[in-house]
């Protein structure tokens, strides 16, 4: 089993409606030491596959294809060993 | 500056209908050996603030009371020194 643990975050240029929403919240309730916040997506996928550049080839796709927006849109990830839990 | 960067996740009992959908997705894609997809928020929240133990305190105020829902979700967090970028 490989886990893939994956953070797609909008690209530094893109303004973020839900970060700027939550940076007023946030200043409202006091907290003015607050300067920015960003809200990305963690995505972490399951593979019944040991076979890391396999599924390394899977994850760049699905990212690239499903996941992120290429035109707002950053990704990375990393691809880790699951230990049985 | 300091960082804190956050994770919103779902509790591990409690079902994710976006990533049962990515899931979904994934395998009528033919991406067969995905088992399971997990999505999660990732928050960056930037503070002007150097005192570490006064930010953290900020931190997992902002978290429980605002961020995470308690009955459905977890959290995690740390907190870096920024770099001037």
């Amino acid at each position: 089993m490989l886990q893939a643990k994956i953070f797609i975050r909008l690209k530094p240029n893109v303004l973020d409606p839900q970060g700027k929403a939550v940076s007023n919240s946030l200043h409202q309730l006091g907290y003015v030491k607050v300067v920015e916040t960003r809200v990305s997506k963690y995505i972490e996928i399951s593979f019944d596959d040991d076979n890391e550049q396999a599924v390394e080839e899977q994850v760049q796709k699905i990212c690239a294809d499903l996941l992120a927006n290429p035109n707002t849109e950053n990704f990375t990830y990393t691809i880790e060993k699951m230990g049985t839990v």
